[in-house]
């Protein structure tokens, strides 16, 4: 009887995951059951071992294992660039086009009047403070293209007016897209910024 | 740098769930760290206790903490009547439907020629020895509509034939299906087993 309630309980907990309902979750436990020593155990000890180690980077709100993350310890990313995004998921996305060869600051979402999220919630004062601290020649603003992206890159901006450079990431058709799919708003923008062959 | 490792060991073994691709499994595992003490820390524990209490019953392979699962050791669902299905995922279905009052045989797949799984692959030896050693009235087959399923529900049947009443899940339009958007084969078994009103 007991069991079942543990199963029960997993596959509710497995169920409250981004991207996994009640079925997938029921689902990846069988899956996790079947492959007991391969996958169910090894998943838990490394879920304990993550849950234990990582923590929040001090300086940029990065995840990593100590007080500053690797890229905040690295000396080689202290270029004077910095982006600021809005999710540690950003930032990855970002490491993993590999262009980009600076530090990073991560808000911890965006501005939102419907959420009652304003520059206090967010890593906004902190991100001031690195600027002053900081060798900062130029601040890129990689935030979404959402409402509540936008709004927080127009706060940020208004803020640093005048003392510092100032930047977002460009917008346009993505490498590989087909114009017929694309919604207009792009299509605008990218006409809007177009450049010299 | 240790914990970046670990990190991407998590999403790897996270991204082997199924439903979970390694895009899925980043957001996963991001939320999981944001909801540390809610979440991530519940979750290993439970995965722990689950990997080291759950266990096939000996009778019908059902999963449980004992030997034999609730279901098998609950003299109330002892009425004759026997269900064999493919899967544990398979078991819970019907069990969610609670319409069926007795007990399960969880045959641990289906047979296929392709994949090299014959009957003692399967727990077709056991079901056999359950029919002659259990009070059994009624075997019914709730294997799934696929060749591979109905191979087996045929090879089950050939070997019971004259021994004891089988039946099979009827086929037809399910619980509010719209024909228009059945396939023809769903249709045609519909129409063949259709009844006076």
């Amino acid at each position: 009887m007991n069991g079942k309630t543990d199963l029960e309980t997993l596959i509710e907990m497995m169920a409250k995951l981004p991207g996994l309902g009640p079925r997938s979750a029921r689902r990846a436990v069988l899956h996790l059951i079947k492959k007991r020593a391969l996958l169910l155990m090894p998943l838990a000890d490394q879920l304990t071992r993550v849950g234990q180690t990582v923590r929040e980077c001090l300086n940029c709100g990065n995840i990593g294992t100590a007080s500053l993350c690797a890229i905040c310890e690295s000396d080689k990313r202290a270029n004077g660039e910095l982006c600021v995004v809005e999710d540690v998921a950003d930032l990855w996305a970002m490491e993993r086009a590999s262009v980009f060869k600076g530090r990073y600051h991560v808000l911890g979402g965006a501005l939102s009047a419907l959420d009652a999220v304003g520059p206090e919630e967010l890593r906004i004062p902190k991100l001031l403070d690195r600027i002053a601290a900081e060798n900062v020649s130029e601040v890129i603003l990689a935030l979404n293209a959402t409402v509540d992206g936008q709004t927080t890159a127009h706060y940020i901006a208004e803020q640093l007016e005048g003392r510092i450079a100032v930047t977002s990431l460009a917008q346009g058709v993505p490498v590989g897209g087909e114009l017929d799919y694309l919604d207009d708003g792009t299509i605008g923008a990218a006409l809007k910024a177009r450049k010299a062959v």
